[in-house]
């Protein structure tokens, strides 16, 4: 009786050990190459191992961990949120920018640059908690649904990119974001939808002051903090202040990030996205005004760079 | 035989049980309603039970975690770097604050305001590499010694309060720090010094770009962001998102940060260090230049803050 409960145990000890943990990802090179990486750095005897407190992993988040066309998502709730307002007080479109975006005339609303995008986002991204603002993301994200897919946005997260997540946390990596997106509109939900904590959350920021009579921080208009680029290593080293030996992302806002990884001595593993299918998701780089990959595709190889290719390396892009 | 065993397991238990988690707090109040919060917040029976990933604790360092007279301790380096330099190069000496550092002559030095202060800490704290400045202060701590006690400087840490954030981290807290000082600097030797890892040491920081050539992080001259008074809220929802149940500190730079904890639902517990201890380490509040403490300690009490009386509560200062 013993001996048949021990190999029952030791049957199920087999099977979890040898469980496909990238099971939405297709046995090509990609899935290979990445297992092949994280078995190097976390066995003792290998001359890459990596102790788990240094095991630093980052991901983008539009376009890398959710999807990002044909609009990044957080511009979506400020255009909705926006269109509302003006529908009770049209007195605020006070600038062709504004006026673009709340007829939903992206190209038109993009025009005014920087100052256009900084007016618009003034109007649903501050004047507000920090708490009320994710209240009220948290309610968009209940009813808003995509143009072209009725899905909601928190599930147009990329299935394979969540297992890689969690392999990842599973051999004790730390899972950070850093994403040119509002930090706090992504930790609004990347608890949820990545298991990952607010502090775990890097992104661009607005500026913030202590509401010392009320006691709350209070988000303003303007610009705090751009992580992206050149400044997405800035944000790493401030938040995390370790060179990430994982990184993931999608475009060239994110080349620096995964230059900055790859130039430290010891194991790195860069990996881009590359949106490559049209029919299960969208199909877009060099000339996209939105996640825009050129320098990826151009260097990131020579780099030793892992480019996924969606169509022939997933075998499934949504969660179920 | 086997009951003997299980009976040395159940005494080994049990004294670990009621193992003594602050042996150099004395059996005062205060220690008593340390471990009256942490059992409240962490027995699951509890009406004030918080679950681990929210039972955030903040620190500040400079006074609350190791010393801070007669001057802050980075402040002394950065006075011994420009020193040595001058002595090569008397030329850098361009400015009135420049010269009284250079001689340290700290009333003149600070007699320059903000605009001396960053003159001063631009000749040590900038135009290198992220990684070659904390080279140089882990080369500094080795040799330089406090001018009263002749100890390292990263080794007149509190025992007390060690022994907190070791009690706290056993109890499933993550343990912060939220410093005025720069984050560079305490990150050189907060892993060691507190066992706490980088990415949760929040602090002041200078500018710092990427160099795309060299691939590396520099600290350029200026102010990034100064981590004290309001701007610990700040600081601590940019780099956490939570609001931290426990917040220890000991000035009045710390007041907003305690308020801010103080302010939400639910269980928190505020602490103060209060130095009155002129034989074991220093005595100083209402007048001190460094550390100045008034509405702590005329307000803290009737927000039910703990007031920690050095002299009183702990029976240890240093470790051994």
């Amino acid at each position: 009786m013993i001996a048949r409960i021990a190999a029952v145990i030791l049957a199920i000890a087999a099977t979890e050990l040898h469980a496909d943990p990238l099971p939405s990802w297709n046995d090509t090179e990609a899935k290979a190459r990445i297992i092949e990486f994280v078995e190097s750095v976390t066995d003792p005897a290998s001359p890459d191992y990596v102790t788990p407190e240094a095991r630093i992993a980052t991901f983008d988040n539009d376009g890398t961990l959710w999807a990002e066309q044909p609009l990044y998502f957080q511009l979506i709730y400020a255009f909705d949120r926006l269109r509302e307002k003006a529908e009770k007080d049209p007195s605020i479109l006070t600038s062709e920018a504004l006026r673009a975006a709340a007829e939903g005339d992206v190209a038109g609303a993009l025009a005014g640059g920087e100052e256009g995008l900084v007016e618009i986002l003034a109007v649903s991204h501050s004047g507000m908690s920090v708490e009320a603002f994710q209240a009220d993301v948290a309610d968009w994200l209940e009813t808003a649904r995509h143009p072209q897919t009725g899905m909601r946005y928190d599930e147009m997260l990329y299935q394979p990119m969540l297992e890689l997540l969690r392999y990842l946390r599973d051999e004790r990596f730390s899972t950070w974001i850093t994403s040119g997106g509002g930090v706090h509109f992504i930790r609004t939900f990347a608890a949820e939808a990545y298991n990952i904590p607010p502090w775990q959350v890097i992104g661009s920021r607005a500026p913030a002051t202590y509401d010392e009579e009320n006691r709350v921080l209070m988000k303003e208009p303007g610009i705090g903090f751009v992580d992206d680029a050149a400044d997405k290593p800035v944000g790493i080293d401030q938040q995390i202040g370790m060179v990430p030996i994982f990184v993931g992302g999608n475009s060239d806002g994110d080349f620096a990030m995964l230059d900055y990884g790859s130039a430290q001595d010891g194991p790195f593993f860069g990996l881009i996205v590359h949106h490559t299918d049209a029919e299960r998701e969208f199909a877009y780089d060099r000339e996209s005004p939105i996640g825009k990959l050129v320098r990826g595709l151009d260097e990131g190889p020579a780099k030793g760079w892992l480019i996924v290719d969606m169509a022939e390396d997933w075998n499934r892009v949504w969660p179920q």
